[in-house]
């Protein structure tokens, strides 16, 4: 569970809703055709931006935000270590029954015992690396278009409101009410994109970093239990992807 | 039939117009000559940013989103691992009877059969790619370009527009009407560059960025083809180009 | 002549009078005070960004856009092809002979004739071409400047404009034709930004490109013949450079 | 301490702080909900974006800003030339027992005396500065997101007060206030984004490039000392490194 | 003397003031805390984000645009010759010699005598040409970032303007001037921004730009030297980094 992402949002929409409720009654601030304008248009856009596909994918990778956990750096590396060791003892055959949480390493380790060239076994690897990053990257457009869509469909509706008004001005009492109206779309558009879109693009991309950043280090790993590199000194270089507050004790001379 | 796009480009539209009407008459939001200014001023700035064969050429290219279908990823990996099959058996001569599908495929099977070296083929493919990519990148510019130039005249426009007001202001009861007509510009080059320019020019980048995918895949197999790698390894190595739930059941081990 | 260029200049400008003429005189569009503030400031700051020599020279350069035609690279493959079959059958030196229309090919050409290797040869080039799209840039930068510089000038104008104005309300009645004066900046600003200087800062950057695809044509192409690569096959591979439907109908197997 | 960082953001508070007294009362600009929503806004959606750790982790990086000093690039040219001539004397065992002042240079000139070889010394090394780097980038990036939410969440705070505002607009005398308190948190997104979030991005940025390149010096100058470079030489190269006035005299030819 | 730079700077100052002065009094333009809150606070966050050295330094680096002029290329170039000759006659340490104007020749040249490789010497100049352009790039980002900067605090400044008019509107008669007076420190922001601050960082920028092109000139020239290139060979290959036209009329074939 993201507690982050769940906590900027709920504390983030406190704050507008106080906000809102401090000067007044709520509902000056509903408006359903407003609504519709700016989150339908939004989401059409999104459609002939990516396709329905993309679009459904990147809700559900956007939800898994919420939900899963990712692998632990240093967790990865003391299995790598492990299965070094084991190797090293054992050869690489008895590494088919060991149990290995992470999928992307089970996959590597695959590779090793079917016998594959550690030439092609980094190929492979690498470019399943890359293009995860690619396809990871779908989601994080998918959200930064309806982040810039969301305040564009915010202008277009209020200037809507805008053109409805000065086409009307008869009776002066309701001009404030009326631009209040047009104005409500601008304020979707911008509490839609600002804390919602946009955060949530930004957040997509720095997992697809940190994800990549493991799948590297795993890279690095296995390629260092094929060459059969001494367990200790592929511990010293894998930690070089921690910060150096997470490395092991042994690593702080 | 890429139906993401109509749909998104026809709710999009709807939603818009019911906003309009809901306000009143759909009337007040017509104006012959905005609608010149703005779509007029986007054409021709277009056609001095790329010139007139650019422009026609990606309004075709645009089109074409709408109608054609795109090579399905999985398809050419099973036409490439089957071809792989033949050639294996019965030579590389034999292929140039087989029918296949994907003319970039066929293209470059063409190559093999007539014995030019790998090297030479894997350049002419890769350089074919490359230049592609930059012939549909100006595609997505003219889109991107109109996308820019709509809102600036849409600016022209209503500055026009207010000019003329405040030159005449004798009769205050023409104001409104009159800034009202002057906000359509506005208004009109909003709604083309963020409902139609942008989101094209971003379904063209994406379109491309996939048939680039499918070429680099396809550059990979037939080189597998001509260093006669085994079928089965090869068609592992093709499907790190699927996202993982696309692949073969044999590859999810 | 670039027609495109004439064409979307004159239909732009034209489409912005009309829609200036339907709302009455002209006269309230002029104001020259504004338009050298606007004018001379976006001129001033280019001196700055760049000085005079370059600005200058990107004027002769934006001026040949609409004169000067670009190489036809079909042309200039046959002319390739021509001299690598003239080079087959009677040697290296007979090219010296050869009239050649492209000043590039022209010079690579000679430098063959004149003994050097293909190394040197290869690597002058290269250089040539990188340095003449640098120096192209500049054009290009030019009217990029200009093009962020006039809109901001027409800004600073109308805030001129507003301060004078609110500084003086004695007359209310004068308030709307200041407005419109001071507004009058902004506009200027705009359409010259966005009719003139982006979109011809555009074409320079596309001009530069397609020249320099020729350039890396021809540079293959030499390379070609200086190895004796086959007529034949060297038509095929140049011809990647052209999109398919341009290419000779030996290609289209 | 980093002087500048102090002097920069005090000058500038009272700046604005004398603006503010000049004009009048303190009181009008201060308004607590106003206060929540932008900085409350602003943390929120840096939760979003980045996750509680790395938020808290920036501020003490941050912080660190203010207090810390950099190493003098200067300092460690001497002393890894001190090493090298402490090497080729004593051999490269003895640098073990050598007080080294900076980290980095210290665990590289621990790799040596370990045994390790040069290749894994420089490719350990390398990754190290590369991911250090990609470690302090989310540090800028943290400030970037917040100096581009405040001004988000200060237009949000002003439409909210708007439309507040235009709903009830029996009392002409309260919409002049009413609009000064609207205005108030776009007044403080743009003090906060302007004067602290976006020059403290910046400055986490050129203090990150600065590291990088003292770390670059040091892994070409323990490279050198492994590869039993001449110290005299080895100066002279370090010292590109240095602005030229700050290069000793020897160099100064 | 940059007298570009001089004209541009002059003349647009005119202009502005031209533009003031034909509406009325200057007096109304000039507002002291107004000009202190905007450069005031534009310098302050120049500290903040860069330090004091920096900025005192970029000062100065501005200064000598206007006041140094350049190197050559086309003198360069034949100065290089001129040693390529001197070297193949007799030896290159009869290059120590020589009077050499450039600096960067004279150390390159240096390097050349003291026997060192030419490895060696391409990777220290290579390397000293790369530091150079990042710490040129820093005067650039000062720069950029005052123009960035400047506009920011001109709207904040208006911002505060307006809140302390419409706190108080007692009096309307004093609504237009206050709203005059708010509205100048936009109009200061927006003239130093776009007549000063952005232009000047271009300018570095094209200077940096020149003159990292003259030092890769030179250090292909030098390598060329110690590789005993024939002289004219090397003329025509160092003329490449000239526009054609300034090239010798031995290489106009």
């Amino acid at each position: 569970m993201d507690l982050a992402t769940v906590i900027g949002l709920v504390v983030g929409s406190l704050l507008i809703l106080g906000s809102i409720m401090l000067g007044g009654s709520l509902g000056i601030f509903i408006n359903i055709p407003s609504v519709l304008v700016v989150v339908g248009g939004t989401i059409s856009t999104a459609f002939i931006r990516f396709g329905m596909g993309d679009v459904i994918n990147s809700s559900k990778v956007a939800m898994n935000v919420f939900i899963t956990k990712q692998s632990n750096p240093q967790q990865v590396i003391q299995e790598i270590v492990n299965l070094a060791n084991i190797a090293r003892k054992n050869g690489l055959i008895v590494l088919e029954q060991q149990p290995i949480e992470d999928s992307f390493l089970k996959k590597a380790i695959m590779y090793c015992v079917d016998g594959h060239e550690a030439e092609f076994i980094e190929e492979v690897l690498k470019k399943e690396v890359s293009l995860t990053v690619e396809r990871h990257d779908v989601g994080r457009k998918v959200f930064a278009g309806m982040g810039d869509a969301a305040p564009a469909f915010g202008m277009i509706g209020t200037l809507i409101g805008l053109v409805q008004m000065l086409a009307n001005m008869s009776d002066p009492a309701s001009i404030g009410p009326s631009m209040a109206i047009a104005l409500l779309t601008t304020m979707y558009g911008a509490i839609l994109a600002n804390l919602v879109f946009l955060p949530i693009s930004d957040k997509l991309a720095l997992r697809s970093q940190e994800e990549e950043r493991i799948r590297r280090l795993i890279i690095e790993g296995v390629l260092g239990i094929l060459k059969g590199v001494n367990p200790r000194v592929m511990e010293e270089f894998l930690e070089t992807f921690l910060p150096p507050k997470e490395r092991s004790a042994s690593d702080k001379k």
